[in-house]
């Protein structure tokens, strides 16, 4: 069953070298890295590897028996799992944006081809939720999965509440210490922990929500208003994707900030960390906490990966071959604190509810109810305005 | 792969009864509980039942395919787990103290038998540690394992730390609510904390250690000059079981009550909670938080060992099979807090080194450096003794 192995890694950036440290720690030499192919072969890398610039050179190899991709150009990533599959190389890939993009098809693949396909270091690093939610939660139990999936946006928001840092100066220290990715959309506007979200849901509830199905809210108009609010409440602002499944067999998910009060795990989760509340029938509340980000963290989840792919370890998809398949809603109610600079963007919004509003010449707000269909109907009306919103849960 | 699941289960005591509400509550009824053997067939069980007070109806039934042994009964576990797996059935223990003693025979018997044997549920109830040892920190970058297993004397300690309760009113709201087992010294005492340690120190480390090798302390003895002595020093006194690894292949192990500064992610551990730290090279921590005790909890997951079971999952236990296996140790010095009445008692432990020497008429203390040698070596010494003592660590 144990066999050694050598990888055709992909990319050599964070993760990549990460993993190539990770493993120069671990004894016995069962698990090498073959070859690496990276974008620029000029780059000056301070290790002494075989890199290349040509993906022929791994997938020809006849040496190389698993593929691990580590790549930014989500594109490029689809190709690398697709063809390791066809050609029934055992693959490892941490790239959320595409696996959210193209996992369905992925996994069908993956199947026709009896070929193990891994991604656990995808989301959240170096929390195993993946694996979890395969492994342990994978009975009709498991009503929730919540959590702050992304630690560069964390990061900044725990500067902003814990040490009154302005949300500039924040994402500047984040990106100096090289939490934040190059394009800070990714991780402040939310996109990161919407791919999360939807691999979590694949793994947690059985099905694919397409993206852009999918409410998906940021913190960059985030302003010293919100966080006066936020302070007054006691509570602290926190990026949060959620996904729960509803009596009637309808699951909802969204990424949003939210106001969240001092009881709550998630409250206390800090700088780039990353936090998981998985909620059940009788399991009651689980909370996993670790490193989301960084190249060792992930590395060693990459690690993980390796290793079950060695022990032909693969995902079942449990609950996508259920009896009773649920199916995606945005039909549900959220209490929202919305606010707002002009009369006309108070109309943008449709409560059913409203339960407090306040106004005045620099920063008008309102609290109240509203349905998730209301808010993916008029997302795209609220880019680029000075708008900012966020759950604030009763509980 | 799936299959049809009949149950014979032994036991309806807390969990058991769980495990039955928690398969009603599952939608299809593709597993399900064909007989109960218990004790005392006269005790109105108020569900509707096949109850019987003959193992040999379950071992003889051809139509039950799956052993699910959640009795109290150490010794009648063990023949209940071995004549299963002699049988060939897979079979789901929760019995800790008897997997403490006997887990090395019993994964033989396993492999011998092919036939899968899982007892996530033994340690730590709703969090899936031992699983997640096994399947995803199964390299050698682990490094520690640390944590508070036992709910029902963490649930006193609360109640002590934070409502002011004295320990003898706050033991019987424990016993009151159902949390307290009817032997105290299993959870006070700390070897419900000690059979789950050993059970996570054969999955985390790969070695197995008799639980008469290894250094446990309770919490019985503490009076209200430790509780005042951790007051002072801004920390909480836990009952914590400790696995850690030395970089020179050493492995110590040692259940104690430790002074915990706030910090420290088991110091927020309240009341009828578990909390584990995994530590490890490169991943740094993770910590993982549940409940880990009550019928509910364990008995869903006692359903993901069932579930687990009829996808012939096995823990595979890769640990224990490396080339550098790791050996257990007791050469390490800890700091310890050492309180005691007479002069007597103050000679029975030999510090390296005493850092603090409090001494009055009522009570008086020590705190200094010693060995997990030295204090495995006096404990059969300080038994009986108005004598409390608990990690203080550095950090």
């Amino acid at each position: 069953m144990k066999k050694e192995i050598n990888i055709g890694l992909f990319g050599f950036g964070s993760v990549g070298r990460g993993l190539y440290d990770v493993l120069g720690a671990v004894e016995g030499k069962d698990v090498k890295i073959k070859r690496i192919c990276v974008r620029d072969l000029t780059k000056e890398r301070g290790v002494d590897a075989n890199f290349t610039d040509n993906a022929e050179d791994i997938f020809t190899d006849p040496e190389i028996n698993m593929i691990v991709e580590l790549i930014d150009d989500a594109e490029a990533a689809y190709g690398i799992v697709r063809r390791s599959l066809e050609q029934k190389l055992p693959v490892v890939s941490g790239n959320k944006k595409m696996l959210a993009y193209h996992l369905p098809e992925l996994i069908e693949l993956g199947k026709q081809t009896a070929t193990p396909f891994l991604y656990d270091a995808s989301a959240c690093g170096s929390i195993p939720v993946i694996r979890n939610l395969e492994e342990y939660y994978d009975n009709d139990l498991l009503v929730s999965v919540k959590g702050i999936l992304n630690g560069s946006s964390n990061f900044v928001l725990s500067k902003i509440f814990n040490e009154n840092m302005d949300y500039a100066s924040a994402l500047k220290l984040a990106q100096d210490l090289g939490f934040a990715e190059s394009d800070p959309s990714l991780d402040f506007d939310g996109w990161d922990s919407l791919f999360k979200l939807v691999i979590l849901t694949i793994h947690a509830f059985g099905i694919y929500v397409a993206p852009e199905k999918i409410f998906r809210y940021g913190i960059s108009t985030m302003n010293d208003a919100d966080i006066r609010f936020a302070a007054e409440k006691q509570r602290r602002i926190k990026l949060v994707g959620h996904v729960e499944k509803l009596a009637d067999g309808g699951v909802y998910l969204w990424v949003a900030p939210q106001l969240i009060s001092r009881d709550k795990y998630i409250y206390s989760v800090e700088d780039e960390f990353n936090g998981v509340v998985i909620k059940g029938r009788y399991y009651y509340k689980q909370f996993m906490f670790g490193r989301g980000a960084g190249g060792h963290p992930t590395g060693a989840a990459v690690l993980s990966d390796i290793t079950a792919c060695r022990y032909d370890y693969r995902y079942e998809y449990k609950r996508m071959n259920t009896s009773l398949p649920l199916h995606h809603t945005n039909d549900v109610t959220h209490r929202i604190y919305y606010r707002y600079r002009t009369e006309e963007d108070s109309t943008l919004i449709h409560f059913s509810k409203v339960r407090e509003r306040y106004t005045s010449s620099e920063w008008s707000y309102m609290v109240g109810d509203v349905t998730l269909a209301e808010l993916v109907a008029i997302k795209d009306k609220l880019a680029g305005k000075d708008i900012f919103l966020a759950a604030y849960p009763f509980d």
